[in-house]
């Protein structure tokens, strides 16, 4: 089918609001987040309904077509750019931002897969409940990408990632079948769990349209902690310590250190490092019989017994505690005004992020000792980000690509080897499936393109992304 | 291949002890768990090493011929049971029973799929750490089975369900393929989480060899109640209020009614229901900076004050709580004892159990007023055991299949209806694969269907259970 063919045939389905074409208006869906990609679209879809993804979807799968769903556009992996041939049409989640229902008895939430995050979050809170997903994103990011990506987050040690958080799905398949899975039960063995294979598959085998989230009680109350920590200390120790000693109440364990630290704090700001940098714990419970401050400080006191503080500073009032999580959510920001810095969102095991760190740490001063390491995050999920610093000066694009080809892969080397990842919550996307193909058991890379092709037989869905039929089988 | 030249050959494979063809051995491997079904296999296949389940699935592919994998043989709905044939092999994973490791950091533990699951449990303890799945079948079910059924248990409400708990897999495809994931990760974005397609899909696309198990801190305090409830409690917003105001420590949420009892309490007991009969709650904690009991006595404050409890008994001595959790787990066999009784495993989202409590009793006393119910079950999951007694003198195998043709698709109705499931926790297997394709959304069964043709092309792995191919396809 001709372009102008299809473009009118888009239009009929979508109406001329859906289909947008003008050059200017679609530039900022064309380029990723972190601008290191650009791709091309004759045009991007905006489809209102699940109906109009559905036509959408046939109508690609007819003509062959490639579809790129996308939801906030916040992919760190370029997971939601066309390429550059500008065939490739972009469909935008944007209007599918209906809130279906929130119930309070059944402490779910159901959504349209377009629902901005943070708007998520206000629905469950409107009805006294708490959506325990947090993320940097969140006042942009939509409910579609949260469950392409799997996205983790700020709170997973507590409450997991949102693969443990949608009860229900509704997809429609590449070929325009609509697959209604929009349960809210906790408990439901009737066959595979197929949602599963939508939730982290970054648009690959469907469009997610809508879900149903499980929804927990709301956190009236909250302990924070900034632990100045000593130097070496044992953080898997200390974190199975804190874990045990608030009884798993604790929903963030957060590592920071001294570099990333001043990238954000203002000169004479209180909240300072240790020698071995900061964790930040907070506890959080919705009881008004759990005194969470006595068993912060009874943990914080043991943690002080084993030497592992140079100091701790339990917040005292909300001001103090959001001054805490202001200088951890604002560290991104902090190294985009550095200049950037080059991300390895890797994970280990949760006994073995120390040895990460030492490990990681060698092998950056090997390559280059000038080079600036920005460490910090989930070290309470294993997972820390890994970032080196563009040098003052040097192009940032150049010197991404040179440390991507250079000095990451004995980065991922040194994770894969402890059993640990080259992507834990940011995905593969079309930045990283060469090194899913390097690094996955080629029993488990067989099974994923087999996935692909029964979901996607004619590759429409996504293509170039996470599994590229165009890097062959591993033998 | 004839049989002679088949069983050589599996001899070759396996050795001696590796293969069982004495009719009196084989017994206990053909008959399920409820002596509901009875098979005939011209062998057990017993397995000691992965690579051995392997070269059987290899062998098994190539002649096709059907492989029924058996784990510790408890299965409600006959999963495991071959089919009357006598040409399709048990695979016991009975030999695969070693714990690989325990890991106190990483907080894991690695088991062959063949492990018991209480000693799985008491690998974890002996650590100091806890695996929360708990069943009434832990001392004779293995991890096998256990992954293969998503299985439940008393613990969910807090802790989730199997899937929520493994972290890594290993899998033998059909083909003799083997897919290693044996990860301990928590977050591992990178593709298509194939693992979850082998949770909960009975040995139907694969059999599971080997398991990485999430585990938590040892709880070493508990606190448990046993709420004599008023008539008519609204137990969705009792469940809400118990988990708001434990701050989701409750672990166990049981609702048991005075039918079911009186199966098991001796008389003189001084446990007695209410009159809209009881709830357990146990709350557990890790830590000794938490006073678990306050937290528990709070909730139970609140519970009297809306007027839902004509008791509280909260256990004062860890005789009492055992006690407790006695007549809980004890009313299966109480209910073999009275003649048995013909089970419907459904789930409800946690707001409708009441309502399902009054439609499905109004159905079962207009089917017939005589029916005895035996309700009870994980209510704090929408999870109720809704078992109606077989009347003394019935035999138990006749009304069980007049029960299940008459007046089991009515409850089941009334449970789809209110977005519920005729299978929580038990599963499919052979029993209940028709109701799968009655039920299940049509696009969702096409991708059920898909899947197993994507991984089991020869329709060997555990044929005839939970995806019968001589079903067809919806339209």
């Amino acid at each position: 089918m001709p372009d102008t063919a299809m473009l009118a045939r888009l239009r009929e389905i979508l109406g001329e609001a859906g289909v947008l074409t003008d050059p200017d208006r679609l530039a900022i869906y064309l380029v990723d987040q972190r601008d290191l990609v650009r791709g091309a679209a004759p045009a991007v879809l905006r489809p209102s309904s699940t109906e109009q993804v559905m036509a959408i979807m046939r109508l690609a799968s007819e003509h062959r077509v490639g579809i790129v769903p996308q939801a906030g556009n916040t992919s760190y992996c370029a997971g939601a750019t066309p390429d550059g041939s500008g065939e490739q049409f972009v469909l935008s989640l944007e209007r599918l931002d209906k809130v279906r229902a929130v119930d309070a008895l059944d402490a779910t939430l159901s959504v349209d897969a377009g629902v901005i995050l943070k708007h998520a979050q206000e629905a469950a809170e409107a009805a006294g409940l708490y959506l325990p997903l947090s993320l940097g994103s969140e006042g942009t990011c939509r409910i579609g990408g949260v469950i392409g990506t799997n996205a983790g987050g700020l709170s997973v040690l507590r409450y997991g990632m949102t693969r443990d958080l949608v009860l229900g799905l509704e997809v429609v398949l590449p070929d325009g079948t609509l697959v209604n899975d929009m349960r809210k039960l906790r408990k439901n063995n009737t066959g595979y769990d197929i949602r599963q294979n939508f939730i982290g598959a970054e648009g690959t085998l469907g469009v997610v349209t809508g879900a149903v989230l499980k929804l927990i009680p709301m956190p009236t109350r909250r302990a924070t902690a900034w632990v100045e920590l000593a130097p070496d200390v044992p953080l898997p120790e200390m974190l199975a310590l804190v874990r045990r000693e608030t009884s798993d109440l604790v929903s963030s364990f957060e590592f920071i250190t001294a570099r990333s630290l001043a990238l954000v704090a203002a000169d004479g700001g209180r909240l300072k490092s240790g020698s071995g940098g900061v964790i930040l714990v907070e506890l959080s419970s919705s009881s008004k019989h759990l005194p969470i401050e006595e068993v912060l400080e009874g943990a914080m006191g043991e943690v002080v017994e084993q030497g592992w503080a140079e100091d701790v500073i339990i917040a005292q009032a909300e001001a103090q505690r959001a001054e805490m999580w202001r200088i951890r959510e604002t560290i991104p920001e902090g190294e985009k005004r550095f200049g950037g810095s080059v991300k390895h969102d890797i994970s280990v095991p949760l006994g073995r992020t120390v040895d990460f760190l030492k490990e990681g740490g060698a092998a950056v001063a090997a390559y280059d000792p000038s080079f600036e390491l920005s460490v910090y995050g989930h070290v309470g999920d294993g997972n820390l980000h890994y970032n080196i610093l563009v040098p003052p000066g040097e192009d940032r694009l150049a010197f991404t690509d040179r440390v991507t080809r250079e000095l990451a892969p004995r980065l991922y080397d040194i994770a894969v080897g402890m059993g640990g990842t080259f992507s834990a919550e940011h995905g593969v996307g079309r930045l990283k499936r060469g090194l899913l193909q390097h690094y996955a058991d080629p029993g488990r890379y067989r099974v994923l393109r087999g996935l692909k092709g029964l979901f996607d037989p004619h590759g429409v869905m996504n293509p170039g992304a996470m599994v590229d039929p165009s890097i062959g089988l591993p033998d």
